[in-house]
């Protein structure tokens, strides 16, 4: 039986120390981060350590909004969608003589011994150079729905998002078919495709977009005139928000701003739909997911993912191993320097690009 | 036991005469549409009668594209998204002279004694003309996601698509929370507001804008800010792609068109987003949830309410009720003359919207 | 726009008195009952009166547990799965010497100017026979997944509850199909098959075994191999709980109790799904759907459904109308005498029956 | 853009000669056949190979029952649950000197080049037999929902269970906590417990049992009653079917039998909800999930994971790299003898017990 009372804890003597950890959650949301702080929590709490919640990211440290975070706050979070820490952009470096101090302070005056820094490329910049510059203690959790961090093999979130990608592909062949249609599904990624890539893949789009391999639009059109020869009278294209577009070679402006200057997403789908439906003579209807994509309850393998990776962040802190992310490294749970998860986009390789690529060049007559 | 051996069939000494019947789906599709097709072919098929089915709607009739449906194809149909017949906007009265002769045509060199059009007011509209001005044996069977239909209580799709945008806002709290952020979420409804203002109440958005009732910004804003004061930190609004909005008793435009003169839905969801943040001050995102609405399996009561429909549209066809219109009248399955239902839209009462400007006039400190 | 100030409200110069109300949720949970809540109080606290929740039904009244709801419970309310009341089958009138004089203290001692009861006919028999022996101010809200309660259409939880199953049978199809396999699902209804005829409509179940028909297993049997002689390889049959199988005439038992006594649900799919195997040499499998109908959050229509409900609860006790039960009739919201609601239960019509019978004697070759 | 035309495939000059390849789907279906299917075919065919489906397994070589698989037939494949061979049990072994010859001639009449066999330990070890001891061309890929097979990390179909699985426990949590009340769900895993663990530790199950660590009854009990005594006043178990539950150090038997002699799964959840109500005073109930566990769609990580694995299966066998199993390993798709796959079951390490162990172990109080 695995939940019996952990008598292993119990024989302990108790921490020499009962440490003080703060924690935050960066950037925009992705399924799993409550089930990242839950593995935080729960590895921390039963040793006797306290575990401090700072609200929106970086904000609550500029700020010192925080509370501490009660046992019985971690009964069912693993299964909630969203983070009960709130999630921010804010970042100390934005206006670092004012807002690096700060969080100094915050640290400081709360006693922090850590700092465990949930987020992507730009919550986790700041917590390098924190560390770095300031001798922080901070250890790190990789969050990006879009899955392209170095460092790890995965972020959590990204499992969920495609999913629910991959089931409205599944839900709009239905009206595809009743309307013999083309439909444009746009999808997250500005700079990788990786959730248009595996949704693509797993409902079987008739061609999947992605930032990675620019996209002629002439041979895109040929595509789809070699796929209604063969008889196919619908199609699902999946396609990134970040896809590169050329038309004779150009490169395509996609980013729309509305009469508020606010970006038009929604600018790609609807750019594709249109030429399919102009050039090839083929009606074509643009499908944009955005924050569904990232909404509601994570899926069971992000939930346990993320839960993993919450634990090891403690385990590191434990073992005063500060500087480093917790990750996912050939299918297990491992750790690398946080330099190492802010250095770059990690794109879809040309492995996995043409290994699809053959897949998908059956036309399926 | 319901699906015994049906006695009372096969005590029948079979019809005086096999009936040759045409059924088509005019229009945008509707989850329900194959339920529909599925109870008048397992009322007609058994009792010796044939059904043949014709492709994307009038469309079928001006070109003799159809096939005679058998009996195994209706298998699983009623459990299936979209058509299989296609759906389809022709209308043979947009070049009356050319068209409206080729579907008597059609009707008589098949021989049909009678067409069974399952569609909106575009559809049954040319239904009623036909059988008005032709003498053609026509049935009606009401079809429009958006509910808008006169002569009866509901249509099939509707519900369907409640249940989505109900399930897309509840999902679209959690990241709304994450971000203390109003989420705008659109949906279909270009001159009556049911789907949004059902979904809405479903799931307790906090402001829902529907065609009904036009909308003064500054009042949209001032409600916001009543629910700021009271604590609130995040808010989903349900807005209609038809909502009017005023600013300071101005009609906005909110019909905008892409670079290539494509409709820009997603225009009113926008708009409000962006003003709110504006004016308001409170971070706000626009959702469009489009195609999506009506996409995939029915729900298992539109299945059952359009299986009902298509088996009133045969009774009425066996009985020789030509001219009338399957219908849902104070919940029971009834018919209404077809020029009943392309009257007019039917909108939201204003007994329904006042008793939830009641409701909603609640806010929760 | 639907959710402004509530002008009229405002101009109310309020009640003469604020009134103190009851309310309470007995029997088992069904999908809804917090809309219905929600329904109530969203109309009484607004005007100024104050709803007292009661835990597990009456027992919240015989032992006088109860707390004030606040306005801000209902934020997303309507929404939720089960109830924030508590369910519970204690009834009053089991010990009427002992627990009647108790309820009576408690509405004396919170001074409750009207009690709401929600649910089935013990609950509401409870309420009909303290309005009727001790002038108890009563309004009751039909409640039963089972949707077999006299006086209304259909109660919410019901249509969740289709869908349920309905989903559950679609996916079953595929796991039948791999194995050319009969599944026989098991579904809620003891005394009356409405979840199990609806769902089996929906998903073109091949078979369907409700309580008002008795089902000798003979004729099922022949029915299975008239559809294996049209070469139908898997079929999906579903059955209510509360089926009753005759062999030769002969009724079976289907209730098993297990080593402990308790009853084992599953006795009918179990039986249905050995005695094919055995005699019709089809592979056969029982699935239980058991708790999982009534688990999760309410499909968008019974929010809705339990919404007006409530809704009107608060208006017959807002107009005095006590001993009186909110319902559904002809698609309208309305309202019966208590007594009619307990009278009996509702079973399916021979209409009902009839009519599907003729449908799924349709064998598809 | 990655579905392009297939260039390189164009310049290639083409397979020597077209190999015949034969494919089967052995032992109890698994959401992913399809995909794996998918992907050995679209690596296959392109190539100008055929492929030739079998049957139910192996009774499809048993009996020569197979089809050439089309093209036009792999379209939407791989989102679909089930298998279009057909899953079985038959095996050649069981009746080696009748079947045996009959798999060989079938091989030989068909002029198969290689037999893909895609099963679990069962449909392995004939793989394996046929290839040591007749020659046969073989390449097997795993397929268990239960994950328990050895040389492989994970088997497709077990993501797809554990979220069916996640959802139901979330959903039943509405149910558990209206009532006050245990829900004991009982889950796929007769050997080891990897569905239970997995889907119990994601939905933050009060205790999870497998096989792997025997129970205690009384130790289960007293876990409860401190739950309870923290104020915990509703749980969830999650049960492997294959729990070894102990009453004071004596093996109980689950395994009961219905009146026909069939194994009545539920065996366990049933006691185990029995005896928590009987000896900790607590309500309980059991709900089995039984085949709602492998029905409906795969997961996209499931679907993607089998079409890697089809895949590498093509490629081992267009290597000439027989008696292999395609796996992953470390998190990327590889491959093994497939005599290690069927060598033993693979279980729960005492590593990831341990682990969670120590989650759980932390009353919420």
């Amino acid at each position: 039986m695995i939940p019996t009372e952990r008598q292993a804890a119990a024989g302990d003597s108790g921490p020499e120390r009962s440490l003080r950890v703060g924690v935050l959650t960066g950037g925009g949301d992705a399924p799993g981060l409550n089930a990242a702080i839950c593995g935080l929590g729960r590895r921390l709490l039963p040793l006797g350590h306290r575990l401090f919640g700072f609200r929106h990211g970086w904000q609550g440290l500029i700020e010192d909004d925080a509370w501490e975070i009660e046992p019985r706050e971690f009964s069912d979070l693993i299964a909630r969608g969203g983070t009960i820490l709130g999630a921010g952009s804010a970042n100390p470096y934005n206006q670092p003589e004012r807002d690096v101090p700060r969080v100094l302070e915050t640290i400081q005056r709360r006693r922090l011994d850590a700092v465990v820094a949930i987020g992507g490329d730009g919550t986790l910049g700041a917590a390098q150079r924190l560390a770095d510059e300031h001798g922080v203690s901070i250890v790190g959790v990789p969050k990006t729905i879009d899955n392209d961090l170095c460092g790890t093999d995965f972020t959590f979130g990204f499992f969920t998002a495609v999913e629910r990608v991959t089931r409205c592909i599944d839900d709009l062949r239905t009206t595809a078919k009743a309307h013999d249609r083309v439909m444009v599904v746009e999808c997250m990624g500005r700079h990788a495709g990786w959730i248009t890539a595996y949704a693509g893949v797993a409902a079987a789009a008739e061609a999947i977009l992605v930032p990675e391999r620019p996209v002629e639009l002439r041979e895109l059109f040929g595509r789809l005139q070699v796929l209604r020869d063969a008889g196919h009278k619908s199609a699902v294209l999946a396609v990134a928000e970040g896809a590169r577009l050329y038309r004779d070679g150009v490169l395509l402006s996609t980013t729309q701003t509305d009469r508020y200057g606010q970006f038009l997403t929604g600018g790609v789908a609807r750019m594709v739909a249109s030429e399919v439906q102009r050039e090839v003579g083929w009606e074509a209807r643009a499908v944009e997911l955005g924050h569904l994509q990232r909404a509601g309850r994570p899926l069971a393998m992000d939930r346990i993912f993320a839960l993993r990776l919450g634990a090891h962040a403690a385990t590191l802190l434990l073992e005063g191993r500060f500087g480093r992310m917790a990750a996912m490294q050939n299918g297990e749970i491992a750790d690398v320097p946080l330099a190492e998860a802010v250095a770059r986009i990690r794109k879809l390789s040309d492995h996995f690009l043409d290994r699809y690529e053959a897949f998908f060049a059956f036309p399926n007559p």
